[in-house]
């Protein structure tokens, strides 16, 4: 009694005595009215398995308590199923001990209506931003003491530049007037590395915003603000790796926390094989396969072993968490077939089964459709592997598009890939539910891969803000940002939106001194957005295209009296297309506009295509 | 009375009274318990339909009889369930006219087991030939007097040469100890076609052997000496169209017998789109569905239209009737996604209700998997569309063997094309029914598309016949046949087997005047075909892969105590191949052997690789 007195006299007196007892707790709080209400909570501390920990609390059930083989780690699963709103203590007793002490655990009141908030999907265009590189706001954090990488230095590609959240929330107008209805910032949680940590991959804890990209409170108000004009927040979590600097690296929770673990703490890194056909191929070898999911992604990227039941909560929960703590619109998952597969379906259908309506995307870098489909919810993979990931990403249609617009014409080759590139949408379970992009933040900019042909730029823009599908577009495309002096250079890639910070001599933001076509792409590209903002036709229409022919490719996007047209011309020269051949769409004798010109005309028999180029025309006048 | 009794002394007198009035009548017989018995008989005669046919026979009933516009067709339907073998006769009167006439159907017994024959199969490696260009055993059938094309030049590629199927049962004891247990000839049915006759698919005549290919016993024995060795018979079959030159053409049946028929009717051919992915893809026109579908694969060739409910049966029949006449062992299908995918369903889905057991390989040239599995029996295709093929054809992995050899190895390029393509497996509803091939009669020889370098061939063919696949080889591929003079032509594809002309100064069948190279490959293909014959880990084992390391790739194929291994190496210089990798696969301390070389070692730790090549090694002793 004498002990707890004292105790509540420091807790009075706003001493945290069991801050030298707890160094973390995770997840910091938690929500009540949750579907998933059994809690594990994550105690980090010196010797805190040695305290036995109880809760008196009748609406709180404390299931099990779980040890590891490291002391200092305690892993309680709370039943929360009939919990309320407000604080409950968790008493920690050590037999024959003093210092016993109590945490008071916060149960917060979900934000309304929370479980049915709507993901992205068709109906969206996401503006994908490296936070690092798109606008600084705070200069006083750009540098924050005590993190490993010491300074900021814009000259090198690999190098901090500054960028951060508030400028992104100082952007919203430009990024709501474009057009985009959603944001993905590439991950902005702690990233304390020695080097490169501006691109956020090599997270060092998964429940801190990095200083350097400012507060907890500035990534919540990101997502307000955004919100407020119509725009959701997609976060970007990886759930296959940490960075080396993690805390937990210091003190790992048990001898299987990370894949190849006991190699690594005897100096050898086992790195994966990449070979990412292990998930499906029935004929992988044992060996290839588990090289595969458990080798590290680089060094500096210890991978998670989420096949321990522990972490596998832990992972699942921290998502939920952001999502709930963020107000999220979306997650955009990296690096989707490293980690166990099996594990990657749980985590999905448990955010699914929270947020029936939410909406995640899963990076699978290939070219190959039956790859993309494979990880996409409702596939009818033959080896039972049954996923719960919304969204996969369209690199086959990316490589398309590129391949299409740079070959030349012939019976194989040039649009035809698009057109059969697009054909493949028979074998998807759900295409318009898959993300289209033309470049992304690990690739050469859609400019460079087209030979900075701006005309090229267009037609591929143009004809994939057309397609069923959700669309992303990486941050200044829109002013023709090109990589084309190391082309794919990650670092350069990555370049520094004009504008962003405050001596900038170019502004992207106000226009101020871009180039012409520069303004020509910003322009045609926020006229194809804000069409494709309220366009039912692209959002839900039906697809009809027709087999390239003599140069020139058309698609047609129908929902009720909207028909939208988008034309490719690979020729040169004046045409004349034979419009007879479309007659099953009805157009014939309607009226229809170019939404870039704004000029209007009746489809008939023909129509003039003065040059290469793209032309959207829809019958909304 | 009169007439009747006239009519019987003018048969006596072995006159054909009736062949006045019937030109053709097709299928010419058919059998008694077919599960096909509601037989359509098609009667081809001046003003035949201005009779009217009638069978008095208790066991046979007359269900259907139709006339078209054209009264020179009639078609009949009978009920042949309670028929017996023999003789029935189909009596045909004129009201009002003298002239009345009968017809002597035959209905034959079949063969015995004959529902229960056995198609081709992964244990199966097929030998294409193209009859024209194998052998010549008979010279007096190389020009035919009446037929359009009217003499053979050796010299025109794109002429008749002579060969024909006395040729191949000549050499069935070649084929038979190269390995191989089945052969596909090309068409040999009538082709009277003014030019291009030898490649067999502009038929004129679906129910006759080409004249100068033999004559239809020829056909059958080549059949019957062929099973007698354990070779199955496969026959080269066309739905899709037929020669401009068939009889149909001059007196067409219906206004919609021939697809496009009014324009060809008015000169003007309409040619497809060649645009397969419309058959699967859900975005496609129905401008372009139907051309591609309806419209003539050259001007040669009249596009069917299996939509005639009439044609249907009659080319359903057609194959049934081939199949239990030259008791063959499988169809190969040309242009499979050509003719109305509906018809092509109903069509193997008869011939595999007459014959469980058998086999259809159908070619759809397309190097992307989705397709491939799309026509594959059992595919779950989204749109619902079930095809009842058995097999298609692996054009997709033709691409990957020959790219994989051909690039340079680098982390996307080489032998991870093979390796990955492999891979894809994983998708198609059976993989070991589909048919590989390193080339065939349409493409760039495989020695010439490899560069005509014998060591990628041998990789090729070393790797493609240890696949979970049914193989085909091109007749000539064994001594490096080569196009590289016009690569792509196709008669120079279609090269003259050499031996097969008398005169012949090379023969490949005896070995005389054959080059080193020609012989070092014809005597491994050799080796690597019979091995597989009984190779039960081959026809049936379970296949694991590793991915390529370091430019070696490695395949396994095990069943019980059979372990097969490919190694395909790409390193000029010797090279140390470390084994522990395979270490899953329980080979260690085996004795294993060189399928080529006879030399055997035990399974360790480590393999010298001498030099580039491929290295095939068995546990069998």
């Amino acid at each position: 009694m004498k002990e707890i007195k004292f105790f509540l006299i420091l807790m009075f007196l706003g001493l945290n005595i069991y801050a030298q007892k707890i160094d973390k707790i995770e997840p910091p709080y938690w929500w009540v009215d949750m579907n998933h209400n059994q809690l594990e909570i994550m105690i980090y501390g010196k010797d805190i398995a040695k305290y036995k920990p109880t809760i008196a609390n009748e609406t709180i059930q404390l299931v099990e308590v779980k040890n590891t083989e490291n002391d200092n780690y305690l892993f309680l699963t709370v039943d929360l199923s009939k919990a309320t709103i407000g604080n409950f203590t968790i008493d920690f007793a050590r037999a024959g001990k003093r210092n016993n002490f109590s945490y008071n655990y916060e149960l917060k009141q979900r934000k309304e209506n929370s479980k049915n908030r709507k993901g992205f999907d068709s109906s969206d265009v996401i503006y994908l931003i490296t936070p690092d590189r798109f606008a600084n706001a705070d200069t006083s954090n750009d540098v924050v003491k005590g993190l490993r990488e010491t300074k900021i230095n814009r000259k090198d590609d690999y190098g901090r530049h500054g960028g951060d959240l508030k400028g992104i929330i100082n952007h919203l107008d430009y990024i709501d007037e474009m057009g985009f209805t959603a944001i993905w910032p590439t991950p902005v949680l702690t990233n304390d590395m020695k080097n490169s940590s501006y691109h956020g991959y090599a997270m060092t804890d998964l429940y801190e915003v990095d200083p350097r990209f400012g507060t907890l409170a500035d990534y919540i108000n990101l997502s307000k603000k955004a919100n407020e004009k119509g725009i959701k927040l997609i976060m970007d979590q990886v759930e296959n790796h940490i960075g080396s600097e993690h805390w937990w690296m210091k003190d790992l929770p048990s001898s299987n926390w990370v894949n190849y673990q006991k190699e690594y703490l005897e100096g050898n890194t086992i790195i994966t094989n990449h070979r990412r056909t292990t998930n499906q191929d029935s004929y992988a070898s044992k060996a290839d396969s588990k090289l595969m999911n458990e080798g590290w992604f680089v060094s500096a990227m210890p991978d998670l072993n989420q096949k321990n039941p522990l972490l596998a909560k832990y992972l699942i929960q921290n998502s939920i968490w952001w999502i709930e703590t963020l107000d999220l619109g979306g997650i955009r998952q990296d690096t989707y077939p490293y980690p166990d597969k099996e594990f990657m379906s749980n985590w999905a259908g448990a955010i699914m089964a929270e947020y029936p309506n939410f909406s995640i995307v899963g990076e699978e870098w290939s070219t190959n459709p039956l790859l993309v489909a494979y990880w996409q919810k409702d596939a009818e993979n033959k080896d039972g592997y049954r996923s719960n990931l919304t969204s996969s990403m369209d690199f086959p249609m990316q490589k398309a598009i590129v391949d299409g617009l740079n070959e030349d014409e012939t019976w194989g080759t040039g649009l035809v890939k698009i057109y059969e590139g697009l054909a493949n949408d028979f074998s998807y379970s759900n295409p318009s539910a898959i993300m289209a992009f033309p470049d992304n933040h690990d690739m050469s900019r859609i400019y460079t891969q087209l030979g900075e042909d701006i005309t090229k730029t267009k037609m591929a823009l143009g004809y994939l803000l057309a397609l069923p599908r959700i669309s992303q577009i990486y941050y200044g495309t829109e002013i023709l940002i090109s990589d084309a002096a190391k082309p794919g250079d990650h670092g350069l890639i990555r370049t520094d939106f004009p504008g962003g910070w405050k001596d900038d001599k170019i502004n992207a933001f106000t226009g101020e001194g871009l180039s012409k076509k520069q303004v020509e792409m910003q322009s045609f590209l926020k006229n194809v957005l804000n069409y494709r903002k309220n366009s039912e036709a692209i959002h839900s229409g039906k697809t009809i295209h027709f087999g390239p022919e003599k140069g020139v490719y058309v698609l047609f996007r129908v929902k009720n009296d909207e028909i939208v047209v988008v034309i490719l011309n690979k020729n040169q020269k004046e045409i004349n297309l034979d419009l007879t051949r479309f007659n099953e769409i009805g157009l014939n004798g309607k009226k229809v506009k170019d939404i870039n010109t704004s000029e209007e005309f009746t489809w008939n028999n023909s129509l003039k295509l003065k040059e290469k180029g793209v032309l959207i025309l829809s019958t909304k006048l």
